[in-house]
C-alpha cells in the first residue's frame, strides 16, 4: 500500500489530511483537579454553575447607604456595625451607613456605597464606639458590584477546545469548580533516522552531524502538551526500523519521524513504510516539502524531512495548529500582520515559511536565509513569516502574515 | 520597619524596585541535561565549539562535481561510488561524478553539486554497475553547504539570558552540547488571605467567595517556571498569617501574598507584616495599584492586591518581566503595536492596564470594563493592552502599546 504522489499537494490540504487522521484521538477525555489542567484543552462546554459576583458587593471601602436617605446636599448619618468581607451583615437600619470593606456582601436595604474619601471624617471609627459620618449624596448602584455582572449562572463560561491557562483556570477556580474535564494528552513516539546523526555528548567522527531533530522535536512536542518517548537514533537499515516501531506502536497514539522520506537513494523511513498504509509526497512548502503520513499497524504516522529547520516547519504548520484545532491544547499561535524590514524571493509554486524576528515597531526582520539547516538563524527568531503560494517576491515594507512563536 | 508610602509611585519605579529585590537570586546556577533545560534561562554564553555544519555537504540529492571539468555544453562522466549521508567519502577521481546524497560530505576534490533532476539520466545508478552521466555544468559552490555556513565555531551560539525553547535547544544539540548551565528556578510561598474566600469545590456560604487567586497566580508562577509551594487559604487573623511566613519562609526564595495590601480596616498582610521590613503604598497602575514590597525574615516578598485581575496584572507587570530579564525565563511577552477597535477612557495620573483581544487585522478589542473583579472578560483575553499614565482617553483606531499573553 505504499503510494508516492509527485504532484505537489497545497498546505492546507496536507493539514486536513493530517487533522482527519488524528481526529480520532479527540474522543479520550480526562477529568483532573483544577491545578493539573494548566496547559490542557478544555474537552466539554463549562456553564457557570453560579453567578459571579455570587452576591451584590462594594467595590469601594466605604460605606453602605440607602442612597434614597441622602439628599444632594449631603447627610449625617448614625455609623452601623462594620461590614467586613466574608461576612454575612444584618440588614442595613434606616438612617445609618455601615462602614463596608472591598469585596463585603451589599446589606439588605443598601443601594449604593459612598468612598470613604468622600466620608466626614475619611476614616473608620473604632469598632464599637457611636459615632456619625457626613456623607455626599450618590447615586443607585454606586460602587456596587452587581450579582452576576462577571458572568451569570448558565452562561457559557468556557467554551469546549479553550486552552486552559492562568486566566481561564482562574475563572473556574472563581465560579468554585475544582475538577475540569479536559483532552487526553497525546503519547507520541519520536524516531530521528540517520546513519550521520549521532547523539550530543559524544564523539563526532566525519561525515558525522549531532542529531538536533531530536531534541527540537522533543522540546515542541513537550511543548505542545503531549507525551514523548524517545527511541534515539535509528540507524539507515528499514527493517530494524520497522522491528522497531512494531516494537512501540501499541503503547502510541501517534509516531513521528525525521528524515528519509525524500526521493534520494537511502531513504530508510520510505523503505521501512513500504508495505504499511502510508503515503509521500511533496507539499507545497519550502523548507519542509517532503511529508510522509499514514498508518502503521492502526497508528498514525508522519514522517518529517530530516533537516531541522523544515522538522521544526513541519511541526509548526502541520502538526501544532491540528493539535491546537482538535484538542484545544496547545495554545492556537497568535497571528498578525507585520511589515517586511527587507525584500525577498519565494518559489512561486510554494508556500515559502522563514523565520524571523518581531519588532515592536511592527516590522519582522527576516533571521538567515531560506535553507532549512541554518539553526543559528532558527535560535534566534522570535515569529514565522509566510509568503503563500502565487508570490515569488516581496519588497520591504510589505504586509505579510506572521505567526508568534 | 513598617513604612507606607502614600505618594503612588510609578509602574517603572515599583518594577525597578522588584528587580533589585530579586537579582541577588540570579546568581544561583544549574547544570543541567539538555532534555531538562525546556522552558529555563541560559545563566551563561555558550561559544560554538565546532562550525555548523562540521564539513562541506551537498544540499541536495545529485551528482558531486570538479566543477573546473564540465564546460558550459555540460559532460559524460563516468559515475563514481556513491555518498551517503555519515560516510567519509574518498577524494572524488578526476573525470568522475559522485553521486551523493543531501547532507553527505562533499569528497575532496569535488566543488558543485548538480541536482539529480538535471542529469541525464535523472536517477541514480544501480550500485556497483559501470555506468556515465550527463550533467550540466555547475559553479563552484553549487549545493554545496560550506562547514561553518550557520555559525562558526567560537562564535556565540546563544546569549545568556537567553530562552530555551525548541529552537535553542535545538541549535545547542546540533552543537554536540548536551549539558547546559540554567538559572536555577526560583522557589515561591503562595499565600491568598481573606476570611471571606474558600477553597473552590467546597461549600459556599452568603457573603464567601471562592479562592480565584491562588489557581490564577499558581498557574501563572509555574508557567513562568518557579516552583510553587501553596499554604491554602489564610484567614484573616494577622498573627497567624506571620506565623505561617516564618514557617515556610527558609524554604523559599520568594513570598507572594494577596490581599490585605490595602487601606482598608482589616488588611491582614499589612498586619502581619508591620515589624517586618516591607513597604506598603500606592503604585500609579489601574487596576493593581495597591502593592506590598520587602523582605520578611530576609526573604523577598511581594503583596499582590485580592482582586483576580489586580493579581494577575502585577504578576504580569512586575514579577513576570524581572524573572525574564534576571533569569531568562518565562519568555518576555512579545509587545506589538495595534489600533484600539474602540475608545476608551484612562484615569490620567495612572497607567491603565486592559484586557483585550488582539484580532489578525491588527486592531485590539477590550474584553470587559476596567473592573477588576471581571474574570470572565480576563478569561476571553489573549492580550494586554497598555494606556500610560498621561492618557486620559483615546479615541478607536489610536495605536497602543499591546503585550500578548
Amino acid at each position: 500500500m505504499h503510494r508516492t504522489a509527485n504532484r505537489p499537494v497545497t498546505v492546507e490540504a496536507h493539514r486536513d489530511k493530517v487533522r482527519a487522521l488524528l481526529a480520532p484521538l479527540a474522543a479520550r477525555i480526562d477529568t483532573v483537579p483544577l491545578g493539573d489542567a494548566l496547559g490542557r484543552g478544555l474537552a466539554s462546554d463549562v456553564l457557570a454553575p453560579l453567578d459571579l459576583p455570587p452576591f451584590a458587593n462594594s467595590q469601594m471601602d466605604g460605606f453602605a447607604i440607602r442612597s434614597a436617605e441622602v439628599p444632594d446636599g449631603g447627610a449625617e448619618l448614625r455609623v452601623a456595625a462594620p461590614v467586613p468581607a466574608g461576612a454575612e451583615p444584618a440588614e442595613l437600619a434606616p438612617g445609618t451607613a455601615a462602614p463596608i470593606m472591598t469585596g463585603a456582601m451589599i446589606p439588605a436595604g443598601a443601594d449604593a456605597v459612598v468612598p470613604i474619601e468622600l466620608a466626614v471624617p475619611d476614616s473608620f471609627p473604632a469598632p464599637g464606639a457611636p459615632a456619625t459620618v457626613r456623607l455626599p449624596a450618590a447615586p443607585v448602584g454606586n460602587y456596587v458590584r452587581v450579582a452576576g455582572s462577571d458572568i451569570a449562572a448558565g452562561e457559557t463560561a468556557l467554551a469546549a477546545g479553550t486552552f486552559l491557562g492562568p486566566g481561564q483556570l482562574g475563572l473556574l477556580a472563581a465560579l468554585g469548580l475544582s475538577q475540569v474535564p479536559v483532552h487526553a494528552e497525546p503519547r507520541v513516539l519520536l524516531v530521528t533516522t540517520g546513519d550521520e546523526v549521532v547523539e550530543p555528548g559524544s564523539p563526532l567522527q566525519p561525515g558525522k552531524i549531532y542529531d538536533a531533530n531530536g531534541t527540537l522535536l522533543d522540546s515542541a512536542l513537550r511543548q505542545a502538551g503531549l507525551h514523548v518517548t524517545r527511541t534515539g537514533i535509528s540507524a539507515d537499515n528499514p527493517g530494524e526500523l520497522e522491528e522497531l516501531l512494531r516494537r512501540h506502536a501499541p503503547g502510541v497514539d501517534l509516531i513521528v519521524t525525521t528524515g528519509g522520506v525524500s526521493k534520494g537513494a537511502y531513504e530508510v523511513v520510505r523503505q521501512a513504510l513500504a508495505d504499511h498504509d502510508v503515503e509521500f509526497g511533496p507539499v507545497a512548502m519550502q523548507p519542509g516539502g517532503p511529508q510522509g503520513i499514514g498508518t502503521f499497524d492502526g497508528v498514525p504516522v508522519l514522517g518529517f524531512p530530516g533537516n531541522p529547520v523544515s522538522c521544526l516547519i513541519s511541526f509548526e504548520m502541520f502538526l501544532r495548529p491540528v493539535l491546537a484545532d482538535l484538542f484545544g491544547s496547545p495554545a492556537p499561535r497568535t497571528v498578525i500582520r507585520a511589515r517586511l524590514a527587507e525584500a525577498l524571493a519565494s518559489p512561486e509554486a510554494k508556500h515559502q515559511v522563514r523565520r524571523g524576528t518581531l519588532g515592536p515597531d511592527g516590522t519582522v526582520r527576516l533571521e538567515g536565509g531560506a535553507g532549512s539547516h541554518l539553526m543559528h538563524a532558527l535560535a534566534h527568531s522570535n515569529a514565522l513569516v509566510h509568503v503563500p503560494a502565487g508570490t515569488a517576491a516581496l519588497a520591504g515594507g510589505d504586509e505579510v502574515e506572521v505567526w508568534i512563536l
